[in-house]
């Protein structure tokens, strides 16, 4: 029967295999939490070179809108000063149009054309009338075309991301369940779109001190009540429950505090409007722990036998009867 | 013995996690329907934040034809009213070209140039030839490129936006299948794309009055005969037998009613067009019950051997034999 | 015991649903071949309303390049015909440069004013001048950027569309195989592009008629040595172990082709270059059987020690030793 | 009891079915790497057609960066040389403008009216007058429009491919493991992107030479501890337990070389800047085996307890204890 049994864990690890967070035992020894607040990870890179862990596009799809706008318009800017210079370096005669009677006056007609040519505006008031000055144009505007494509594109980029605006619970609850008690939190979409497929992952990370004194930090994956849901229209408690597998089991919130246990929540669904997978992360410590309590429903029918979902109330709790 | 059910038992909980439609229990207390026409949820949501829910991207992907192109050209007018005063402003002696005698015509004239700048025409019949002038202008032209990428990203978004156009029969049935019975649906697709890999998934819902008179709303995701096929050519009669784990199981049309049953369906496929997974969903409430008939075969073979399907039949159906 | 194996058969059918090609049993009774060479399903499909199976991105990124052209040209046309009466209904006092002596000439002076708006090209030689015709400028200049969105969208849908080109074997071989033989057929990538995690799938479907003569058409996916592979830089021999289980099990050729035996291919696999998931459909009928012969490798190693990979030679065979 | 087992091997079999790496047996029999270093196959392709595995899209999007604006720029060559010679041919009296004296002045003007064109900045210097060249012009700046959406829309794509890098240690080592030891290697994201639900799959194939002296190539997919984790923010030490189904089960690191043993790694995982799976790949050989050590952590935690990577310790290892 043993041997039977020695089968079936394969089986069982087979089928699920081991996940584990993808922080290596030992990098949470400090004090910061791991995920920040809008779900990036909290940490520093050192790549030893310059501008290693730059990736341009990446970094124009997730740079600030500040920064984004800053970083194009200069580059606009960039663009017509040096061909403005040039323009204005093969001299006024290369032109029909005023082009001023000072130096700088003349200049700025240059970098003027230049922008109505990298723009493809073109008026015409100002025109390149010999050879040299139409190849000069003539390579500019393709270069706007090509330029201006990147610039545009990574705008729509940043304009049409997919993001998920989930809200979370601001506090993780300790809540009976059947003879026992669940680790609970609620999650809801605060956006219109319609969210499908809908899964969890929770990992429960801690640390442990060994007999010579020495800390390591662990991992866990819970199990959940239930993992996946197809629809997600209100709100979803998502329920741990915690049985002897779990690593809270028999755990007072004083030793869930001196354990820094920190919870780890990975969202996954797809969403329909763009027709894309979503994802959505998040984490909790130990000061959002509240025990004995359970959520109080987000959501109720109005008069008129339609439903409403009250996106400020997810979250809300009161005490549990027991 | 036990012991090695119980395994087994996990095991079958691992592989196939619980699944819920993501409704709590509680939430279908009315009488609305939970999933439009449409396909979207039939509800409300509360933020608590002006403009809490909208994102700007889905608004502009999901809303109407009408609203999506009235604030479109609205844009586009507000951009060249602000502009045309700004050039107004500036007077025309910064303009060469007709600029109009009256000062009604004058800013019309500033408005058109303002047009003719942002849409990058530049016709030139009216060019700035001062430096301010230009300056605003090489600034029009360029917010102008920028701006007119969202504009036409968003409407080549609503163009391509993968859709499925599945047609579902009118009425869930309940025929004879081997011993017992099943309920049964109908779907095809009307669009002559290829869809591929359809997986079905099906939801139950109903209501339970307990000993307390208190009526809660229960949920369970049924077994299908067949929940995937590879390629979706004709139509698929999707199955559910109903058996002792149904539980529609032993139940009458009179019982199913008064119940408030209601049916979600979730399908998902691969589209060959789109490169891209779709989704359909639909509920079926109680009155679109039908009992003890059988569907009819919505295709044909004609006379040079071609497969013929007729999608106006989808959903049609004859008295069950037993 | 027995409760135990029927336990442990629910695992298997839960872990393996069940899977239908997606043809209703009935609707092979036609001789023409199900998928057509192109991958495409050989039927045809009524929907009761005009157009009801079009859609008309679909019908942009999937009709003829002919078609294609033509449809995207005859929009350009009828917009600057409809414009240019437009443009001449309202006179040639509305603008400035020549506008010709005749009627007709100023018809066309008016349509290539507009070709010049709705590009945005503008040269100016012919301008607006009132501002009846400046509106009607400046709304063709936002819809031609608007109309282009559309069609260079689908120009380079089009042109970007994730497609694959699976070199398939001409036959499918009854190979030897361990002690009993096999069903194998061969594939391999002709293009360059990087194809990971192929998965394929393979349906038998064959007639079986029954005591009263009545023809039904059965549905078997059968069981594949291999069906899943990380990489795919060379060639791949899909390979169906005839065992008990499998339809064709001590069937003769002579009775494989009696059953109009047609055998459904189904691949999947992630393309490099695309970042997209690409499926390859295809159908083999009986007179593309070949027994008791064995495929030839199609790649071998050139002397500098670099592996060639000839597409040519892919379904070539020899006789098998036995 | 036998029985019970054969049927539990048939779920595990089920349940994850063989893979294979894609190499036919018999494709490693040359002294090469099967993948190069930028993680391409190194392999040739003959299709026996011209062309016959160069796709257009694929090729924009992979060729290098020289020879991708080589082509860009030498297709608006040729279009305005074409285009350019057409207008010549027309002759002056089609514009005005200034169109030089000489016949190479003329065909001179004639081209950059046409770059004026194609690009549809029109400035109109140079504008047709003539219905003639007006029709030229009209279908050059409609052409203009389409082309460079291929163009542009290409060179977005090349910039928003989604790309990983993934650091990977330079070597494979065999390390002490539990009761015995393990294979590993070390992988760690370069860019500051966030990579999710990062899975690892691990083959590794050797020599096989039988009683006549014939070498064959074997493959087998080896059980790795983790093959998923769910977050990836710093390094992740990939470990293969060398168990008794290992090929590497006792085998000395002398013995390993015999066998030309080759490592292929292929990771992939969900990156959150693009919304896209995005794929790694790699091969270790013999040369890159070190026997009896293990990994050195690459991240430490600072004075402000923030969790620092270092990329440029992934791979360096220390002795191990025993």
């Amino acid at each position: 029967m043993d041997k039977n049994k020695s089968v079936l864990r394969r089986i069982i690890d087979r089928t699920r295999p081991g996940e584990d967070i993808g922080l290596d035992h030992g990098s949470q020894q400090g004090r910061q939490r791991t995920i920040n607040a809008d779900g990036s990870y909290n940490m520093e890179r050192i790549t030893g070179r310059l501008l290693g862990n730059i990736y341009l596009y990446h970094w124009l799809i997730t740079t600030s809108w500040t920064k984004y706008w800053l970083s194009i318009v200069s580059f606009y800017l960039v663009d017509n000063i040096v061909f403005g210079f040039l323009y204005y370096y093969m001299g006024a005669e290369n032109f029909n149009g005023v082009l001023g009677s000072s130096e700088i006056d003349k200049f700025f007609s240059c970098f003027f054309f230049s922008c109505q040519t990298f723009t493809t505006v073109g008026y015409g008031s100002i025109a390149p009338i010999t050879k040299s000055a139409s190849v000069v144009a003539a390579l500019e505007a393709f270069l706007g075309l090509m330029m201006f494509a990147v610039a545009t594109g990574s705008l729509y980029g940043r304009f049409s991301k997919p993001i998920s605006r989930i809200k979370y619970s601001g506090n993780i609850i300790i809540a009976p369940f059947k003879e026992g008690s669940a680790m609970q939190f609620m999650v809801a979409n605060e956006l219109n779109s319609t969210l499908m497929e809908m899964e969890a992952r929770v990992n429960i990370s801690w640390s442990e001190t060994d007999a010579n004194g020495k800390s390591t930090r662990k991992f866990q994956q819970v199990k959940l009540e239930i993992d996946k849901i197809a629809m997600f229209p209100t709100s979803w408690i998502v329920n741990h429950p915690i049985d002897e597998e779990s690593v809270l089991y028999g755990k007072s919130l004083q030793e869930i505090k001196e354990m820094e246990t920190e919870v780890f929540v990975l969202l996954k669904g797809f969403d329909d409007v763009f027709s894309q997978t979503i994802y959505s992360r998040q984490s909790y410590t130990t000061e959002q722990f509240v025990w004995g309590v359970k959520f109080l429903r987000p959501f109720h029918v109005n008069q008129a036998g339609r439903l409403i979902m009250d996106i400020t109330k997810v979250g809300q709790f009161e005490p549990a009867a027991s």
